[in-house]
């Protein structure tokens, strides 16, 4: 199984440090994390490395979140929420910090300090166009 | 296919309203945010209406995200971003503005103004042990 000597995940998937784990089966490990962002808020890992989620063939992206409809409803029994985001940063400019594939599960209530910073723009005529034959082709092109 | 007579996005999947579609499968399909964050934001939605993650079979759950690597492959040659986020905002607490479950892929680059409220804090001592074993109930239960 693919692993990063220098990673603190994978350290955790060894048991070679601790962590409060709540779940796991052959593919992925859940746990709390140590800086939370509101009491439950959980990470789910691949046991296997990998530092981005473009890395991931398709059936180890879709083991990392198939237990997310029984993880999410535990979150909301143990928690209290009312809602939760489930939130995965891909590359330094979007937030990630530890180099292993890491999904956030962050439970949410109306009266919190988080989310997402919403600031939606509009495309200007035709730039919708343009970048969904943009997409087509590089889609094409894999 | 549960569907929701009411619902815009379940509309898009019967073609009975207009959308960017960049990618379609048997599962799901993705198109562009019309209200995006950055350009090239794509909506991964599934084709059956489900207002919940937490509703989701495990098998549908892991439909949704399976293209996640292939869609941000594309997404970063496209956009130009150096990283994305995957953003599933479940529930209007945190943040669900359509009722038909959606996944956010958002580009990002070093110098957005995007990103989450990332406030994290530190558990009191034994209060993580408390949460570990409250989930540990929480999922033997379901």
């Amino acid at each position: 199984m693919p692993r990063d000597s220098d990673c603190v995940f994978c350290k955790i998937v060894a048991v070679e440090l601790p962590a409060a784990v709540v779940y796991e089966n052959e593919s992925i490990i859940v746990f709390l994390d140590v800086n939370p962002l509101a009491e439950g808020h959980l990470l789910v890992i691949p046991r296997e490395h990998y530092s981005s989620i473009v890395d991931m063939p398709p059936t180890q992206c879709s083991a990392l979140f198939s237990a997310v409809p029984t993880l999410g409803r535990a979150l909301m029994k143990v928690t209290g929420a009312e809602g939760f985001n489930v939130l995965l940063n891909n590359g330094r400019a979007a937030g990630q910090a530890v180099s292993h594939v890491h999904c956030h599960l962050v439970p949410r209530k109306t009266t919190d300090d988080l989310g997402y910073r919403w600031n939606a723009k509009k495309y200007s005529p035709g730039r919708d166009a343009q970048l969904t034959a943009a997409y087509h082709e590089a889609l094409a092109q894999q």
